[in-house]
C-alpha cells in the first residue's frame, strides 16, 4: 500500500504535544512559569478533522495547564487527552483494547524518544521534519514542516483531502 | 492591466489578521491565555496609509481582545474592524453594497481557506509568501514576505509609492 | 578614509530602538500590552562600550516602558535616552550644539524612514541587514546581522577592537 | 585522542546559560521583566544525563530567577548552580580543587567572552554554532546547533551514546 493509500485509510489521529503541536522553545517567566508555542494552522485543522468525524487523541508526557486548556478550547474532549504519561505504549494498549482500533486506521505523530514504542504499533507513524533521526527512521511519512510550525495540519490535510472532506475550495 | 497599474488603482485595503498581520504562532500562558505576534513595520504602514487618505478594514474570524486593541491603537476605527466573522463573503457583500466600492479599487490580503471566496471578488487579491497554495493560485500578487513579518507593509508601500504618497525620502 | 578607519574614529554611539535594538516582532497580550524582543549580546556590548569611555545615546520614536527600563538597567543614563521623539533631526541638532560633537566621531544605527535625516548628518551611518533599502543606500556600513539579533554588538565590537578596548582575549 | 574518544571520557558537564541553554533573545514586558527562551530538548537530555550518573553544573553570569527555577525543576541541585558569577575561572579553580576533577573528564559549553578562560582549562571545550569566533577557535567541538536550540542535548547525547547510556532505542 503506498503512502497516499495509507493516509486515505486513517480514521483516528494521535498526537504528541512537545515538539509536534509545540516547537521545542520554552519561554521562561521570572516566577518560573513556562510559555509554550503552538500554531494556529494546526488548531484549524484539528477542529476541521473532528467536525468531519475523525477521532483526535493527545498522548503527552507533559502536563502544561495552558496547553491542555488550548487543546480543550479546540474541542478535543478531556477524555481524549492523556497528559503526564510516563509510558505511552501502555496508553496505546489500553485504548486499542477499548476501541478495538485497527492499527492500519491509526496515525500517530511524534518526534522523540518517548514516542518510539507506540510508533512501532500504529499503521501510520509520522513525524515533523525536526524529529530525532531514530524516529525519522521508522516513519511512513516525514512532514517537510517542523514541530509547532504546522506539521499536524500537514498530515490532517492529507487525510481529509484524500477522503474529500477538506472542503470544496 | 499590469500588476503595478493595479496597485496604483487601489483606494481601499482589507486585511485578514491570523497569518497575515500575525504569524501563525501562538504563545500559550499557563492560564490558557494566548499571545499573538504582530509586526511593527505593518503597524507603521497601516498608520501611514490612513493618514494619506486610504481606507483600511479588518475582516477576521478571530476575536482576540489584544489584537483588536492593537489595531485600534494604530487608529483603525472600531467600525472598520469585523472580528469573529464566520462568512467573510457576507461582510464583503454588506460593505460593497454600502460603500459602492469598485472592486478594482479594493485590495484584500489573506492566507487561508476562509479568505478564498472574498478574494475571488476583490480586484487585487494578495497573500503572504506562506499562504496555502490554493490561495496563492488566485492571487494577483504574492508577497515575498511571510505573514506577521511585514507582508502588509509590502503591499501598502507599493500602493502608496505608486501614488507618490509614501514620503519624499 | 576607509570603513575601518572610520570605525576607529568613533567616540559616540547613537541607536534607534525598534528594528535595531529590537526586532520588528510585537507580542500581543490579551489586555493589549505589547512585548518587544531585544538581544543579550547587544546588552553586553553596550555596557562594555560605556565602561571603556564611549558615550551611548538612544533616540527612538517609541516609548515602551519595558524597553526604557531595560536600557536603564544596562546603565545608560536616563538623560541619554530620548524616547517618543517625533523628529529625530531636532534631537540631533540639540545634542550636536550642546556637546559640539564632530560628526566624524558619531555613529548612528537606524533601520527605517524616521532615521533618514539624522543618518545624513552623522559621519558613520550604519544599519542592520534588514533595514529598508533607502536606509541601506546611505549607510557607510551595513551589518550582516538583523535588527534585534546583535547588530549593535557588531558595530560596537568593531569600534572597540580598533581602539584595543574590546578585551585581551 | 580523537573527538569521539574525548566525548566518551567525559564524566562531568558544565554549562553556561545565556547563549547556550538560552538563545540570545530577551522578551521585554512593560514592567521591565525579562523572559528568556530555553529548549525542551536540552531539558530532557540534562535530566537523562543526571539519571545516568553524570554530574551537571551551571556556571553563569546571569541571575534570572525564572531560569534558576527551571534548572532546579530539571533536578539540578541548587548547590551545582553558580549564578551571578563575575569570574568563571575562579569558580573553576574552587570546584576543581574541591572535586579533584581530571580536566580530561570535564566538558564545558560556552559561547562568549566570559567563558574564554575556563574553556582553556577543561579537556573538552564545546560551543554552539553561533558562539563568537574567538570561542569557536579554541573549541574541540563546535555543535551544528545554535544556543537555545538544543546544542546542550547535542553534546550530552554524544557523551551518553558513546557510553551506551542514551537508551536502547
Amino acid at each position: 500500500m503506498n503512502t497516499l493509500a495509507q493516509f486515505k485509510t486513517i480514521k483516528t489521529l494521535l498526537f504528541d504535544v512537545d515538539g509536534v503541536l509545540t516547537n521545542s522553545h520554552l519561554l521562561i517567566l521570572e516566577n518560573g512559569a513556562l510559555l509554550r508555542q503552538m500554531n494556529t494552522r494546526d488548531g484549524y485543522a484539528i477542529k476541521k478533522a473532528m467536525q468531519e468525524g475523525f477521532e483526535v487523541f493527545i498522548i503527552t508526557g507533559g502536563k502544561s495547564e495552558g496547553v491542555l486548556k488550548r487543546l480543550e478550547g479546540l474541542g478535543i474532549p478531556r477524555s481524549n487527552i492523556y497528559a503526564g504519561v510516563q509510558q505511552k505504549i501502555e496508553v496505546w494498549k489500553e485504548l486499542q483494547e477499548h476501541f478495538q482500533w485497527n492499527p492500519k486506521e491509526v496515525l500517530y505523530m511524534g518526534d522523540d524518544f518517548p514516542d518510539y514504542e507506540i510508533m512501532q504499533q500504529v499503521g501510520m507513524p509520522c513525524c515533523p521534519s525536526d524529529a530525532i533521526h531514530e524516529i525519522k527512521a521508522l516513519c511512513q511519512y516525514i512532514s517537510p514542516i517542523k514541530g509547532g510550525e504546522g506539521c499536524a495540519r500537514d498530515v490532517i490535510e492529507k487525510v481529509l483531502k484524500l477522503n474529500d472532506k477538506w472542503g470544496d475550495m
